[in-house]
């Protein structure tokens, strides 16, 4: 039976844009296990009731329920290790890759295209997303976003360490990707499936390892239905 | 045959604050190797001139010459298996960290204590010093470091990344030290070896970590010539 993936949706079933579901699809992929992704919207909390919370990432996988990005790579190495490894040491030594997105990628994409994600979104989400937001930061969607032109340079700056490591070499697990370069590119198509706007410069060294990512497993992540980018 | 380091020296010969050269020494504490620390100054490149280049550290190590702190993590991890890793998976996985440092820990830093660095050299190389770093940056040293109380906050905000990680685990590397922390907690050391200048808030997990760095290798980062923290 393959594994059921709750994985948020937007207006169109096939517009995926959450992060987090973005890196539990990549590393499915990685692994090469089938799997169903369930469009899922932010107001359908009692379809994953089950799940004991109520965010996406979900996963059912022969009974097994889990949640959270993070718990289901960690699920998926111990009951997979005979497929393409996720970590190639410690987890939690590759955590700090996860907490720098957190903390820095996710903030700064969002700002750029928090309104996007809400023109994009199933109109029985958009109300609830925009209240819930504007209440968050505290100004309308509109306001968060205002001035993006001029946001854009310090978000490149802020990618400086990507920058620096993709120098010397080309993912951030090493010769290959694994969940590493999952987690961070998972960010960027949570921009690219709902957002035109232009994160990254052309001649950006983390633009062609963006582009290395789109075309792995079989160019799955680059079919995805989103933006050019 | 001990290892040899040629580590940089201040005014006092005790006085040793090179981050790069403290990353070195954490590594061959936490391999257990005896190892000779030479004092060196920037003005004396000829004395490191056999390694074919002209920055510390330098280490020999039984007639093998390695410069760069990474390469000498990897030579030491290679000609010492049977020591304790320095890495628990491939180092090209823990490269991140030291990407991050070197763009966001040490720049933030170095706005901070610039001038303090200077303040404690040996007198032959503070002309040097201060002409290559007011070339480098195109002010003096003391504009350079003017308004430190105003930038501390930007910097200890920029460490938002370290500080969730130490949310969930004690290390970088996980439940224990490696290589990882030794070359964030460099870092740290070389503000404290030579600046009073309060880095992190009492109450910051970042600080937490930085004691607990200091305690281990039986105390020795801690009895470092420096100023409390």
């Amino acid at each position: 039976m393959p594994i059921t993936l709750y994985d948020l949706a937007g207006a169109e079933d096939a517009r995926r844009f959450s992060p987090y579901c973005w890196r539990v699809k990549m590393a499915l992929w990685h692994k090469g296990l089938p799997f169903e992704a369930l469009p899922w919207r932010f107001t359908e909390k009692d379809r994953i009731a089950f799940s004991g919370q109520d965010k996406v990432p979900v996963i059912e996988d022969g009974g097994r329920v889990v949640s959270d990005s993070w718990a289901i790579a960690l699920h998926l190495e111990e009951a997979y290790p005979e497929r393409p490894p996720l970590f190639e040491g410690p987890p939690a030594a590759a955590r700090f890759v996860a907490d720098w997105t957190e903390q820095v990628v996710h903030p700064g994409i969002q700002r750029l295209v928090l309104t996007d994600i809400w023109a994009h979104l199933a109109d029985k989400d958009k109300a609830y997303f925009r209240e819930s937001r504007e209440k968050r930061f505290g100004m309308t969607l509109e306001a968060y976003t205002a001035g993006r032109d001029e946001r854009v340079g310090p978000f490149r700056a802020a990618l400086a360490p990507l920058r620096a490591l993709l120098g010397r070499q080309p993912f951030l697990a090493g010769r290959a990707p694994a969940f590493a370069d999952h987690v961070v590119f998972a960010a960027f198509q949570w921009a690219r499936c709902i957002s035109p706007f232009p994160l990254l410069a052309a001649d950006d060294a983390v633009a062609a390892w963006r582009r290395r990512l789109l075309e792995t497993y079989d160019g799955a992540p680059g079919r995805a239905l989103g933006y050019p980018c």
